[in-house]
């Protein structure tokens, strides 16, 4: 495997080695700076080639662990893999791997769940500790030895800058039109001296399509012509396609009362089936001219620009199935015009979500009757993923949708409590919740009307009635009545789940 | 009484009315946006007149109430007289009044509690329903019938371009010298109008120094001469002091580490008697060239203007003891190229907070072991005031910190407990938490390690062993050992206190 004509600069050229020699280039505890985002961009044969080093000494005892930072979740061939070799020792800032997630709730792994806006300047600000090596995969390098950003772009920018020694993974997987896709800011400061982003539209363009890198700081260049790891979507479920269908009603309503701009406002949208499934209800909406500043490309969105409904999609990072990707690799280059791959740091500002007026769509693994929205623990103490960008979308979006199923495990769990059992997003910054049977609209609710309109609105039928009980029992004996809380039952049925594995109430 | 000379506008003389008569244009069901933020500004006449008449209709059986929105907290005469009155329906987005309290947390009165920087943009969206009556303390109206801003502006931009109706009260007992001292940003929009806020300056005046309002649009002028509530502050106490020491202690090991820069970054401080503290510390500390980037100017941060140790601080309002303000009052002129006074959507706002960098410092009423923070709700039902601008500032802060007595009602109440009763400030967004006993610095930690410094450095000698036992027992049974807890004594600790009196566990 070659990469062709992908390195165009000399130098860079002769740094080409095979990813064993790049690895052995990683001692114990080193912090790496990973590339990656939702499973694209990440780097494919480095991490690979480290986990089986990792493998072998701590076979042997070594105890060689190292710190792994990245945009957010990377695919089995990073996280995976280091992890099945007990190799990490801390991982930031959001991951999604099944072996990571039983080691952190092990206790044997450290994960650091960060709202994914903040890593960078958290990294800038030096309240992270130093960052040693830059491991990022590319689509190519220009004859000027200006790096090609590939399928994702996450915190590249600042890993780069700021590593001491910088690792390449070029992949000539990822399609070469791929190169003018990227905006990337360099006009980020420590304060005092930080100056207003001049964006204003979701497809501006502040920056340049390369990622900048002296090439004396590239120690070691690898090739791969490996693909994303791309998971496929499920088809919209009826759940799916039921949430989808209040959101645009909800849409619709808000347009005709003159709340919400005709072509509405940019969309974004968390990751997942449930917001893919959202995405491809809006093809057969009435709205036109959308436009996205959002984290990720996912197929639903890539369909909405495909058709012409959606103009310009901005975020950091595409998240395709393989036929979509696949078809995204042919035809790159004609979405030039419509499609803006960015720094997280900027896909994810709350400066541009703001002034944009996101409407902000995501996932939440439950919901209270305050509206109060946990997106990362099962039953408070065990972490699924982790809170993403959701945080810095809902806080700054002008509409703030959470979504959920109203209840999972086969009705064993009620997406619906009285007391979420972890908070990531409180009442403040909860607009809308929405599940398969309904939407609870809580703007300009005080707290006991929201758990009227949630619990009517957003509650499995099944659960209803002992959600009423809990109101109606915590409005009488509460230590107030604003936010109305029995303390010895907020978190029972969380409780009643662990111990009996179902949160209904036994006969 | 008469304003004499601070009334130029021939036009808005002729509708000087007695306060009475002002009260009689607000009927039952009408919306008010008055000014007031922390006792500074706020109405003194009208709402003490329409409290009598709304008194006098509820006792008649007239049920009679109105809907009042404010920048912040006001005064007895507002808040107050109006409760008593029973004559509010629902309240937001911040209070302190004692009166309002009670009806609040006995249900009687609903209460919307918003973070401050995004009730100005909600009432533009048109989240909030419609805003009959704008209610505005002014300390003059000039010729041109611009109105000069009083010690606060708050909302009070908003209040007079949304609402169909304005009332003024001219308050003499404000310095003729507040002129100028304002800075009133008209360059918001609602989006996709939204342009970056040229402001990158504490100091920095981006707007003009009236409010603009159509004289047509006045229907009554109100005099007046009260004073601003203006409430004294503590003479800080041991647990006070100790606080501010260690926050001193850490910035200026951060200083000596190269995170923060030798003048500092400009400081927030929320209001209350411990801020104060940190303030009044700071004259002792070797900062030099400080500014600030706030809500409230109270005295400390007076004091330090005067001194020279500040050079410039903006705010949305000034919050004083009767002494200060005084003071204020003979020499505002000295201090207008160093006080600014902005609407609390530019003090408060997430662009300008994260772009300055600010150094937020926030009370808090409890925080748990990982280090979430309740600012708001006394054992998780009953609601002191609100969360005002905390959640604005933490969020978008250089370094968010928190700071509380480590315990309350003379050690019955442990102020660092297992779980939160209710979350305003999640994990996410607080990194340093700071009691007499000493800080932590949450920075880069992971749950568990969370825990350990929160315990060992915040808590209360006297509930060490039992948060050690907690998390002991909540590491070898928690359904996850990311964030450990255990679901059936979470809130045991809030739950006994309401049962016992006590946190402390019975011998």
């Amino acid at each position: 495997m070659t990469t062709g004509g992908r390195i165009q600069h000399a130098g860079l050229r002769r740094k080409i080695v095979p990813a064993e020699a790049a690895a052995a280039m990683i001692g114990p505890g080193t912090t790496v700076g990973m590339s990656g985002f939702t499973g694209a961009g990440y780097p494919k044969e480095v991490p690979l080639a480290l986990a089986r080093r990792i493998g072998e000494a701590n076979a042997a005892g070594a105890g060689f662990r190292i710190n792994v930072w990245t945009g957010a979740s990377t695919a089995p061939e990073l996280d995976g893999a280091l992890a099945a070799a007990d190799g990490i020792e801390l991982r930031l800032p959001y991951q999604s791997d099944p072996v990571s997630r039983e080691k952190i709730n092990a206790g044997t792994m450290e994960y650091i769940d960060v709202h994914l806006s903040h890593v960078a300047q958290m990294v800038w600000e030096g309240f992270l500790g130093h960052l040693d090596v830059a491991l990022v995969e590319v689509s190519g390098i220009t004859a000027d030895g200006e790096l090609i950003p590939s399928s994702s772009v996450g915190n590249n920018k600042t890993w780069i800058d700021v590593a001491d020694a910088v690792i390449l993974e070029v992949n000539t997987w990822q399609s070469e039109a791929l190169e003018g896709m990227h905006d990337i800011y360099y006009g980020t400061a420590l304060p005092p001296d930080r100056r207003p982003i001049p964006l204003t539209r979701p497809g501006d363009r502040i920056g340049v399509p390369y990622l900048r890198c002296p090439p004396d700081k590239v120690v070691a260049v690898v090739e791969t012509d490996a693909p994303d790891r791309n998971t496929g979507f499920k088809e919209p479920d009826d759940a799916s396609v039921r949430i989808a269908g209040h959101i645009i009603e909800f849409l619709e309503h808000e347009v005709r009362r003159g709340r919400i701009p005709r072509d509405l406002l940019p969309l974004q949208s968390g990751v997942g089936n449930v917001a893919n499934a959202v995405l491809a209800e809006l093809e057969n909406s009435p709205f036109e001219n959308l436009t996205a500043y959002t984290e990720v490309i996912q197929d639903g969105m890539l369909s909405l620009l495909r058709s012409g409904r959606m103009t310009v999609a901005s975020a950091t990072a595409f998240s395709l199935s393989p036929e979509e990707a696949a078809h995204l690799n042919e035809v790159a280059r004609e979405y030039h015009d419509r499609i803006v791959l960015r720094p997280q740091e900027m896909s994810n500002h709350p400066e541009l979500i703001r002034r944009l007026g996101v409407l902000a769509m995501n996932g939440a693994i439950e919901a209270d009757i305050y509206g109060n929205i946990n997106s990362t623990h099962l039953m408070g103490s065990r972490i699924q993923n982790g809170i993403g960008g959701s945080g810095d979308f809902a806080r700054n979006a002008y509409v703030s949708f959470f979504v959920t199923p109203s209840t999972a495990k086969g009705g064993a769990i009620s997406s619906i409590v009285p007391m979420v059992s972890h908070v990531d997003h409180t009442e403040h910054d909860v607009h809308v919740v929405v599940t398969e049977q309904g939407l609870a609209d809580l703007r300009g609710l005080a707290p006991r009307k929201r758990a009227r309109v949630v619990i009517d609105n957003c509650a499995h039928p099944d659960y209803r009635p002992l959600l009423d009980d809990y109101v109606e029992r915590a409005q009488q004996g509460a230590y107030g009545r604003h936010t109305p809380h029995l303390l010895d039952e907020a978190l029972g049925w969380h409780d009643r789940f662990v111990r009996t594995g179902t949160m209904a109430r036994p006969l």
